[in-house]
């Protein structure tokens, strides 16, 4: 059967990069925020070596900032998440799961605090725009909601910070993790913040001129040229290898942070002002259900959807996401599993196996992140 | 260039029906509410004239089903939308543009009153289900909103009728345009309104049980094989002569209903309450800045995202939507004049042209719906 193709339309927005990935060699796409985001380039394997070896540059448009600006800014995003923001400062960048009343998660953005009565919620795959407007709005809160104009693209891999002094100077080192500063290019300052989805290293850009964005997309790539800088995105095996989870896939609005593995950004025992704060409480004393976990089995030569996990021959879990990793030989899953059974593989009271086309394999239960590295794995490296 | 490719994933939700139209020849796809559509299968123009002249069945599982219920239901679509639903009857489905307190639209689905205390809302594409929770919550109102598990299908085509007689008998014939009936399956009721996103007339039908569906979706191909029932999905040519708008492309969050010839959707001279009726009031004292028209342009060999359209030689408009109709020999579009331009292309006191791959062509204003059959343009169909 050939590959499905993807049908581009005025619907699916294209951003001010898409010539540009197109003819850098883009092969395939996901739609994320009704937004084009490539999915591979050279193919998922030959894009994972390259950014963990190298440096790329990513179009992340699909990062689409909600702006919540106005006296009751602050309050409404406070509102809207379990992380105590009370702290926060105007450099900084938060990991915020976003909550209903029920605990259950619509969407994990970067919450960056921009200036003292304006934040950017730096979305996931959710149309939060209309969250926080419906939610202000019934509440008749003092805050301005738009869909800013803004066009992330990251730099990423262990080059990144290399190549971003040559285009902005050394202040770019002086960024710590998840701080941002604002850095001049073309007499334009742009909001840089050491971030970005995957384990690499590395920026996000927040492109507030496309055309200025543009010239600085294309001088990333001249003066990067010794360091291999190459086209890139998000990738599938190295943000699982990184365990970074994606809202979508490995949590939707079925689930709670308690669920998978968010408990350090919910403040359950301050008094915050947040719609989740009640339910979560609440699932903590009666005790989760399902827990995301991770799964590795070494030596599966291909991932199916088909993939099914058995404890002691019984079908358990259900997988959100898996890959192969080719540097430990290993198939990699998140799963979710019954707290009880999570228990019993703790204490090795259950044998865990994958069944992958026809064929049975041994698999261990891991925390997520993996310690792949720590696991006994045979790790090695392509000559490239 | 070879095409891009789509990369499926579990945020990209799949249906019931994506094994069954993989395995009928879903070539394209995009992404609608996050969830695989099919956009071609034997070719655009292929798949046109298979729909006009048989009948299709279409995976629409997209339309996804936010779910109203309880005292306050009624209150809040009426809340969401300028179209009065006071009269609202429990077997009636109405097109209704979603808007904001600016009068915006953020999305136009169908809203099915299900029953006295429950609507349905059939989405476009965009999370609905945030916006009505998001001002349930603020208000306080009493209404449970869920995301019903529901799956709708369509049967498409001048054929359409006969094909749904035979798999629900004749009371089929007997429901009327945008109502619905509860009919049985294998002693299953379902919804079954007469809808659906072409011109062709036809069916919708809310797929609730989704392995029976899978059983009805197969027997409406065993017993429709003599009418040439077909695999297929909405159709950018026939949607287009048809007239009917694509939220996300012909028009978004940026356009009010009066700019995109929605006016009979709003009941501004009733005392509704509704959160849009206000701004919309005010729009039309005002005058509408901008409004969507059709532009017909005979002759023209290939759409392609660089046509421009001129005015006395100057750019003008902003083409939201366009297509090739092969049974009228002509180019077909959507675009947003100023409205000063339009009332000036109505006394014909402007000469309009299309640029399109370095040739101009003359083209013509049109009213939305085009009455391509009365502006003699020469009709055709192939020997199929």
């Amino acid at each position: 059967m050939t590959l499905p193709l993807i049908t581009f339309s005025r619907r699916l927005r294209e951003t001010p990069f898409t010539d540009r990935i197109l003819a850098g060699g883009a092969q395939s796409f996901t739609v994320y925020n009704h937004t084009l985001l490539p999915s591979w380039f050279r193919s998922l394997e030959g894009d994972y070596w390259h950014l963990v070896e190298h440096v790329q540059v990513w179009d992340v448009s699909c990062e689409r900032q909600v702006q919540l600006k106005g006296p009751d800014a602050e309050m409404l995003v406070q509102l809207m998440t379990p992380r105590d923001l009370s702290k926060a400062q105007p450099d900084q960048c938060f990991y915020v799961p976003i909550c209903d009343e029920r605990g259950h998660i619509l969407n994990d953005p970067i919450a960056i605090k921009v200036d003292d009565d304006t934040w950017w919620l730096s979305l996931a795959d959710s149309d939060i725009y209309l969250w926080a407007k419906g939610l202000a709005l019934g509440k008749g809160l003092d805050v301005e909601i738009i869909r800013a104009d803004v066009w992330p693209i990251a730099v990423q891999g262990p080059k990144a910070e290399t190549l971003m002094a040559r285009v902005f100077g050394d202040e770019v080192n002086s960024i710590r993790f998840f701080r941002y500063k604002r850095l001049e290019y073309r007499g334009h300052a742009f909001i840089v913040a050491r971030s970005g989805w995957s384990g690499q290293g590395g920026f996000e850009i927040y492109i507030d001129d496309a055309e200025l964005g543009q010239e600085l997309w294309d001088e990333l790539f001249v003066v990067g040229a010794d360091l291999n800088v190459g086209h890139g995105c998000p990738n599938n095996i190295e943000r699982m290898e990184t365990g970074l989870l994606s809202f979508g896939s490995d949590m939707d609005y079925s689930h709670t942070p308690l669920q998978c593995g968010l408990d350090r950004y919910c403040q359950l025992d301050t008094d915050l002002q947040s719609m989740s704060i009640a339910a979560l409480r609440e699932q903590r004393a009666q005790g989760v259900p399902t827990r995301l976990v991770g799964i590795v089995a070494p030596g599966v030569p291909a991932a199916s959807k088909y993939c099914q996990l058995l404890a002691d021959g019984k079908p358990v879990g259900d997988i959100t996401s898996q890959s192969l990793s080719g540097r430990y030989d290993a198939w990699i899953a998140f799963a979710y599993f019954e707290s009880e059974l999570i228990d019993r593989l703790k204490n090795e009271s259950v044998k865990l196996q994958l069944l992958c086309n026809n064929e049975l394999h041994d698999a261990r239960y891991s925390e997520i992140p993996f310690k792949l590295g720590q696991m006994g794995l045979n790790e090695r490296f392509p000559n490239l």
